[in-house]
């Protein structure tokens, strides 16, 4: 790598910080910087800038948003009484497009994981009881991962949940749709087993 | 995604220009843009505007440089009548870091594609023949690409050059040093294969 002039050293060096870009991608990455356009460049300095300076989390659900109360916790339109939990931004957005989902979110902004340090009090947790005081909730669906981690936390608030006059629901597991069966990992088709429903 | 306030949704499309970032990635690029610290950001930006508005390519050579003669031509230690002739920038950092060339390189900046209407007027041998005509060369080791693009254009260089009182060589093809002849492909065994060598 040493043998490129030291701007692009230092650009390769910033994009390999990058989760999931290594320094072969980052080269590359640097050698479309390099190729693109000024105004490309430019276009992605500002964006950079705008992302850094405007985008806080909503107050009420912790979502990314550039206002302080974010689009869907002030869309009148949406059922206020049902909260669905999720770990991230991401997972929000994700469900979000598939539509399959019409009230509001609460973004535990991480999942408990006490091999990294990261406990009830670390999360948005003590947030999502004082919502569930504050506000008139019904149902709260959990959306964590499938994965330890998320299962531990879903586990986590169903329990710290139980006390409260609400229904605590949690998203379906087993095989995806479209999958063939026999690509399935095994607990997974263990659950779609255990978890099957009459027709 | 459309499900991200405006100033994500055009990060995540600048990011997505970039060769081989689909959507995802640059969705997940963004998160990280959000999470990762403002002084982390401040030197990516400055990184890319640094790369925009200093490196220029070598007056000499057109590799990348940060200054008119790049560090390689300006090197008195180097064998100055030995030219490799390659592709693209990234690929004269392979091979100098292979440690296994000596000499000065020529970057043609691109390669011969009749498809993509790239003829020898659009890459750099004009150059290289000028260079052959006023420095005293007296080897240019052709090492483009061992694809058909990079092939034709090691062919068409080395007809250009016969005239030339000068060695012209090819970097030698066969099987990859420490790979298993069983993954290799045929085309690769085959050259290996005619191009085998007494011991």
């Amino acid at each position: 790598m040493s043998h490129y002039p030291s701007s692009i050293l230092k650009l390769i060096e910033s994009l390999s910080k990058f989760p999931g870009i290594g320094e072969k991608t980052a080269e590359r990455l640097a050698m479309h910087v390099l190729r693109a356009s000024n105004k490309e460049m430019a276009q992605l300095i500002i964006s950079v800038k705008e992302v850094k300076e405007k985008i806080k989390l909503c107050s009420s659900c912790f979502a990314l948003s550039d206002t302080s109360i974010c689009k869907i916790c002030s869309d009148q339109a949406r059922t206020a009484s049902v909260l669905c939990v999720v770990e991230q931004p991401a997972d929000m957005v994700a469900i979000e497009k598939s539509g399959s989902f019409y009230g509001r979110y609460h973004i535990l902004q991480g999942v408990l994981s006490p091999m990294n340090g990261v406990g009830p009090e670390n999360i948005r947790i003590k947030e999502l009881i004082d919502r569930i005081t504050d506000e008139d909730i019904k149902e709260v669906v959990l959306a964590t991962s499938t994965n330890v981690e998320g299962e531990a936390t879903a586990a986590y608030l169903a329990e710290r949940l139980k006390n409260y006059n609400l229904k605590v629901s949690r998203i379906a597991s087993g095989v995806p749709m479209g999958g063939d069966l026999k690509y399935v990992d095994q607990v997974t088709l263990k659950k779609a087993m255990d978890t099957r429903h009459a027709l």
